[in-house]
């Protein structure tokens, strides 16, 4: 408690401001050893022109066992900077020089110059000239590294928990329940042979099974939760690690046990769910055929209803109908959910599915049905995708999944959905859990790739100047550039995805409570579906792309397979195709916001026009007025409630444009579909529009809600970057429509970099908060190489 | 002779115009049996009211044996679509109605009608209604697919190998020695274990060195080569196969070989090159320490003249200063270049190379040498990178590569460079070629991407109507919108890395002759190397996201390894990273260029003054008056001297600016290095920028020399693409300095979508002409299954 104020004392006494450089550069080299201490403490012996209170200020300050403070060292180095900026670069480079220049004018300096020239010796013999250490720290300042005895640390600039508390919400107990599960370092694999690495990964779900985690995918009838929260939780926190294991699991508990869930009876869940979630019926998911990717309308396997024997009839017509990339299919499945054609008698009813046995107990496959493998691939080769043929393979009336079709006793088809095509989209619709389940887990991955690389910028050094003294990776504003909007980004479409997964699992529980009433209303899930192709879409080419560049940005030590970054490469990348790929997606949700649009307009033509008009006169008034397109203080450029009107403009103004685009097209009689075409693109950009206002109004959501000021400070921060990125990357566009102007944009620039200097110091903690658990990290060894002197 | 005014009279004549919808459609199926045709002419008997002439030519329409050219097809195509055109859709899918609206006014219509009936049922019936299929032959034709009896064919629409002979210029022969040894579906691998992948691609190694490839590395020493443009062209070429064998080629005679070719004394290239060349002598190029990537210049490794004994000694002092990712070095190279800070005496003489022997002919490893693997990678698995320490080895005083330094006989140090570090970087100058070959083989792997992803994309079909007729992947726009663009860069580097390829072997001519002559004026290289680093990132970034972009326009199949694209990703990536980071990199370059305008503006600083200000004056004056910034027709759009003055600008005025930056800070005293760090972004920016237009520059000379009007044609609509997408993707630039203002950026787009839909129809063509061999592409059986009956 004696200490503080004699430190402080230090920074106005005039013998005493001299010595001020000498301090922090012997505090924040951190690895001075008590010895040197003691050499320096004996110098001080030789002043005696020291007044005895200076001279205690000044030991108080080199005590090995107390190291200054952040705070402290804060206050030392703003002080030394002030002084600093005024000298020439001669003289900053001048440890003497620049203590001689915070002695005041007049004082007799000959003393202070020789004691300076002595420890200058003494401390920094060793350490070369002054400026380029006081360049060093001052990086390491930048990134929040703070300089104890002990070494370099870099304290968060906020509590971690807290904010980790805050991503994970209400699934908090859940994720770190599949964090203990990872944190293992037998739960890494990579340059295994396909064979050893699949066994590893079934042994993984085994486990994962015998945890019981399957049974949160089957709520009210494995499980006693309430809906699917937990679940999809447990898939985007699995995603932390292994994605063979991720993909195995989503599989069995999501695709195949999912299709009984939503599309079968209480009978058949009764029967199968149980045995599934403990992976005692290992199961696939027959859809996608090779011919029909994400076009599942064409799906060409045919189910033929048999009525003389009450069976269903499933069969293989065709090389291009043969089911493809089947997770599980080519080894460990004995089930499989089969889309097929269904006829009966002559009349053709849709797309359903039917579970069809194809391996017996003992893993042999079973008369009539031929499988194969898919074969090696970029990545994900821990999961067995196969080919599936059916020759004629005969399946009991009770393996049509029962919830939307079923035999009559009379050998008639019925159905609550008297239109086939709905009804297929209907049992579509019941399946977008795996679209939700993909965009979380590509927030993961992107989090996963971060950690790594962040950590690696922060811990890096390289290049600097001539003299030898390296900057860490992060202080370079290209790396920065690299690394912080793709942070930020991940942060916001952390709350979005898990705003989708709250809306996914609230449909989804009002949808089969009804159908436990009995109720046979089909609830219309049409808004969360276009939601999730979208959010999938966005946020699996952003896990891929943030992947890329934390790859790139950890140089030859991202390329080896050890340091994790080259397999969460190559397996993310399919996300941005399985589960639809992402032009088609995007294609969907635009037919969706026309759809809506077309209702809006035609509800009540008159009035529908009046309200377009005030809308686009309101927007004119409030948005596009001088002073706002010219508006370029900090305040308002990282004022959310600017983002969010910026992009809803920008997709209102696409879906505008484009229907009338469309319109134009189809009152000159032209083919609908070619009319489609012609407007593809722009039909692309405005889903692309759409998804990016949904995700920034649900990290708003998410922001807003957090109780905390200092964190909602940082998301904020975080949001003004990802939303500054995005508006830039469209500058053309609000340029062109006179949203903003080209001045404008230059400040949203400044502003980006403002904003990325801000988050440099955070950048550590921002990724601590992912709560990656260590053991899926890169191999600490490899990457750091601890036996290095020079990497903290 | 007789048939083509008889076949042209059908256009005209009122009789049989209402017969082209059908004959049209007939034809452009294309899988028409004769025994149809024979039902259509028995037809056409029973038409008594058809005048002879016109039955005559209706007959000729329908001979098997003449099916109508394409330019028969276009004709008819044009003129039903004009028709057509005019009709309601329901009208244009009804080809009896359609047919129907051919028939002049006036005419007698009911036999007409009835034959139409007969012959659509007879032809048509099993084909569906017209209005689909006519779309689906519009698609087809967009892509350029001619219909014949024979099925579908994409007749080129232009001279494939005289495209290839412009794209192979001066190195066709070696090119095409090097396609015919890759083409070879045993020289392809993937998911092998690491052991057998890496004996696999040594095996390939030694065939390559055994067919005498390895000598044209060292023109005049171990080959008749006048330069090394037969070595780059080689390499560049060889990246078609399988990327491991490229790299394991470009360290054993690229790199080893080239150290000791452009380092070394003409006694050590007699010593070792014929061996190197042979691949008898197998080594490594050991420059990379871990704790320096891309900063050569900080190695740690030690070299330590011992007088007495007139030897070297190698050392290891640290950790950091591990040699590391080293390719050859895990097991096969014997001998290292091994670069090192020399010491003589108490000097230090700065990084030199020695070629250290590190293994015996058994393959054992030396005393003193120790080595280990990289471990498992991204890709590149057949290469074996390693580690090496070196624990005190001693060397003799030939292992010192001798061109730029040697020890006296009184053992004193000696170099015609005094100063150590422009003797270093004029070492590192003469290994330029790794740059050069890397940015070459990158756009040979962007090649291979396209020419698979292209060609799946016209044979793949997917959605297209509720009808079930599928349209070919690159009929959609966003299809195309994916590929052309980088179709068209790849065309505009391929020329720009012949280029740099030919400025790189007269360099090297030029340095190496005036060394034989025993001048000893070392040539300045620097504009070179800083053309080369540039390429090399443009390219590598080029290649990588290419291939990407083909991975994911392949969907599923581009997933699986048997289709070739995941191992092209995989091994790709790291061409960003090594030979030099590209954000590194690209700041050199900028370096390079911000001294050069010092040097401009300083060599006579009023004149230099003026000269900037009349530049700015001109530039004013001819590019940005009022009517060149709003010009949006075509032809200016089109026009290469537009691209070129609009690249040129954006490179000359990111310079200044960024000049003017540096300036501002250093007159206010800044630290020159942080003031560096204060524009690294916008330095990045500027080197970009000259790297666009360097290369578009370069494929100006390239396509302005094309002999061929049509040839020459296609290339200027691919430079047009790739300029325009170059210029809307910094559109905010331009449009922020008055260059162009939004007006003209949506001419631009608009003229980029109808350049993608002109080029589309060559999209085949243009990847043909790449040469890539088939063995080297994806599996056929894979991709295209030809079992599926709707796949061409």
């Amino acid at each position: 408690m004696t200490q503080a104020p004699s430190r402080t004392a230090l920074l106005d006494d005039p013998q005493l401001r001299p010595f001020l450089p000498l301090l922090f550069i012997a505090w924040s080299d951190g690895d001075l050893e008590p010895a040197e201490f003691a050499a320096f403490e004996d110098h001080i012996k030789e002043m005696p022109w020291l007044r005895p209170a200076a001279r205690i200020a000044l030991q108080a300050w080199l005590d090995p066992k107390q190291p200054p403070s952040h705070k402290e060292m804060d206050t030392l180095f703003e002080t030394i900077g002030k002084v600093a900026s005024n000298l020439d670069v001669d003289h900053q480079r001048d440890l003497v020089e620049l203590g001689m220049s915070f002695a005041p004018m007049g004082t007799p300096s000959d003393d202070i110059r020789r004691a300076l020239v002595q420890l200058e010796e003494a401390i920094c013999g060793s350490l070369g000239p002054a400026e380029p250490l006081l360049r060093r720290v001052r990086a390491g300042r930048e990134l929040g590294q703070e300089v104890t005895a002990s070494g370099v640390s870099v304290p968060p600039p906020f509590d971690v928990a807290t904010m980790r508390a805050v991503l994970d919400g209400d699934q908090a107990k859940v994720r770190d329940e599949v964090r203990r599960f990872l944190d293992d370092p037998e739960k890494r694999a990579y340059g295994l042979p396909v064979k050893d690495y699949r066994a590893k990964v079934a042994g993984w779900l085994e486990a994962l099974a015998d945890a019981g985690l399957g049974t949160r995918a089957y709520p009210g009838v494995t499980s006693e939760e309430k809906d699917l929260n937990a679940f999809v939780a447990t898939f985007e926190t699995l995603a932390m690690g292994d994605l063979s294991l991720l993909v195995r699991f989503g599989v069995q508990f999501g695709l195949f046990g999912g299709s009984i869930f939503f599309l079968g009876t209480d009978a058949q869940r009764r029967e199968h769910l149980a045995r599934i979630a403990r992976l005692e019926l290992p199961g696939c998911f027959a859809m996608s055929e090779v011919g029909h990717g994400s076009d599942v309308q064409s799906l060409e396997t045919e189910a033929h209803w048999d009525a003389a024997t009450r069976t269903f009839v499933i069969h293989t017509p065709s090389e291009s109908s043969r089911k493809d990339w089947v997770g599980g299919a080519a080894q460990h499945a004995r089930m499989a959910t089969v889309f097929a054609n269904l006829t009966v008698g002559s009349e053709k009813q849709g797309i359903h599915a039917f579970l069809v046995p194809i391996r017996d107990a003992e893993g042999e496959l079973l008369p009539n049905v031929r499988a194969g493998d898919s074969g090696h691939k970029m990545g994900l080769n821990g999961v067995d995708n196969g080919r599936l043929w059916f020759d004629h393979v005969r399946v009991p009336e009770s393996a049509m999944l029962g919830r939307f079709a079923r035999m009559t006793e009379d050998g008639r088809y019925e159905s609550p959905i008297d239109n086939p095509k709905r009804r297929f989209f209907t049992m579509l619709g019941t399946l977008v859990g795996g679209r939700v389940s993909v965009a979380s887990a590509s927030v993961t991955a992107a989090k996963v790739g971060l950690a790594i690389a962040v950590r690696y910028a922060t811990a890096r050094r390289q290049f600097g100047s001539d003299d030898g003294v390296e900057m860490p990776l992060l202080a370079y504003p290209t790396h920065q550039r690299r690394l912080l909007p793709k942070l930020a980004t991940t942060y916001v479409l952390s709350f979005a995805v898990a705003g989708l997964r709250r809306r996914f699992a609230s449909d989804q529980r009002a949808s089969l409570e009804a159908s436990a009433r009995g109720d046979r209303t089909i609830p219309d899930t049409r808004e969360t579906e276009a939601f999730a192709a979208a959010l999938k879409a966005l946020a699996s080419w952003h896990g891929v792309e943030t992947v890329e560049q934390c790859r790139q940005a950890c140089g030859g030590q991202g390329y080896l397979s050890v340091n994790r970054l080259p397999e969460l490469r190559a397996d993310v990348d399919v996300f941005t195709t399985f589960e639809g790929d992402n032009t088609v997606l995007l294609q969907l949700v635009a037919k969706s916001l026309l759809a809506g649009f077309k209702k809006r307009f035609e509800s009540n033509a008159l009035a529908g026009v009046v309200r377009q008009v005030m809308s686009k006169a309101h927007t004119a008034v409030t948005e596009k007025n001088v002073i706002v397109v010219r508006r370029t203080d900090s305040e308002h450029l990282r004022d959310r409630g600017f983002h969010l009107a910026a992009l809803r403009y920008r997709e209102e103004r696409l879906l505008e444009t484009v229907s009338g685009r469309l319109r134009k097209r189809l009152a000159a009689k032209k083919d609908p579909q070619e009319a489609m075409l012609d407007v593809q693109e722009h039909l692309v950009a405005l889903a692309l529009a759409h998804a990016d206002r949904i995700a920034l109004s649900w990290f708003d959501e998410g922001a807003t809600s957090c109780q905390d000021d200092a964190l909602r400070g940082w998301l904020d921060k975080l949001g003004a970057l990802h939303a500054l990125t995005l508006l830039r990357r469209d500058a053309t566009f609000y340029i062109q429509e006179g949203y903003f102007d080209s001045h404008k944009e230059s400040a949203m620039r400044e502003e980006t970099e403002r904003l990325m200097k801000e988050l440099t110091p955070a950048a550590v903690a921002l990724v601590d908060a992912f709560g990656i658990p260590d053991a899926t990290l890169a191999a600490p060894i490899a990457f750091m190489d601890p036996a290095h002197p020079r990497w903290p």
